[in-house]
């Protein structure tokens, strides 16, 4: 049950942390949405909101990391899974009404530079997936160094067409980054180089 | 002097937006930093610390698209001239110890869904940034459909590479991306496809 209690501490922040960041993100609030008995967090948590915060973006990092390897492991070629994420992002984005986000993101932004073990724990978030791809991308042909150069650009325009679609509220940048990506990631593209 | 006081409550405010986010965002902190006299708040910004901030973000993005600019009017290409752009910005947050990065991203991510003013702000920034990007893209010869393709790739490669950097408190992942949209965006590219 204590565990229970733990997962539903490091759910709650993480579903917290995806739409309104760290800053806004309060003990008493993420107490009150996991259920969570009184005295629970610091038997769980002794480091406070800092190190719940770092394990809920390692909770989200493993989530969206095992996404990423289905969503490669379903399609015949990287392209084809980049396409598939792009559509399944601008359909989530949609369907929450661009109220979720990325916990990586929203901590990075806000917190990573005076918290050294949230920098830590996206840190590793981001170097998982963008490794997680260019196995991906080489496994296809790529060089070492091309592979992480493309990894680096798709993991880029994830982050950064999620604060575009955001910021307008529209998903109108993801979908044309993907159809941008797609050309840029196709096999052939990679034989031509 | 009283528009000197509103003009130092808007700097002030979209410096805490670049640091530490919407939320973390108080009106005492902003009084504080812009030295504004009491009660100057309410007058210059009745609609309190919302529209502080859309005012920030407006700001903001008046300052990066003149910078946009002068970068395109600078350098004889647009892939000159977003080489510089990145380079400018990974010599500005190695500076800053990655503290400081991008009002609009700030917002976008924590706030814009939640409060309508601010999304308007967030939104206009960005096809700000696109179009001013598209339309010399557009002068290089390009299709408007692919210069509005390729601008909103720079734009999200921009404001996703300052996610990943400030996740891992790296300049990697720009430098990277930089040297990746360096070959797309070859004037030779245009021509050929």
């Amino acid at each position: 049950m204590a565990s229970d209690t733990r997962n539903r501490l490091i759910r709650s922040t993480s579903r917290l942390l995806r739409t309104q960041g760290y800053a806004a993100t309060g003990l008493n609030q993420v107490m009150a949405e996991a259920q969570a008995p009184k005295g629970s967090m610091y038997f769980h948590f002794p480091g406070g909101k800092e190190e719940l915060a770092a394990a809920a973006v390692d909770h989200f990092a493993e989530r969206s990391t095992a996404s990423l390897r289905r969503f490669l492991d379903d399609n015949d070629t990287v392209a084809d899974a980049v396409v598939a994420i792009f559509d399944s992002y601008v359909d989530h984005l949609g369907r929450t009404g661009y109220t979720e986000g990325c916990a990586v993101a929203s901590v990075a932004l806000d917190a990573a530079a005076s918290h050294a073990v949230l920098a830590e724990a996206t840190g590793r978030a981001v170097r998982t997936w963008t490794g997680t791809l260019a196995a991906a991308l080489e496994a296809e042909g790529r060089s070492a160094e091309q592979a992480h150069a493309l990894a680096t650009l798709v993991i880029a325009a994830i982050e950064g067409t999620l604060v575009m679609a955001k910021a307008q509220q529209s998903t109108e940048p993801i979908a044309t980054a993907r159809d941008a990506l797609r050309a840029t990631l196709a096999p052939e593209a990679a034989a031509a180089t």
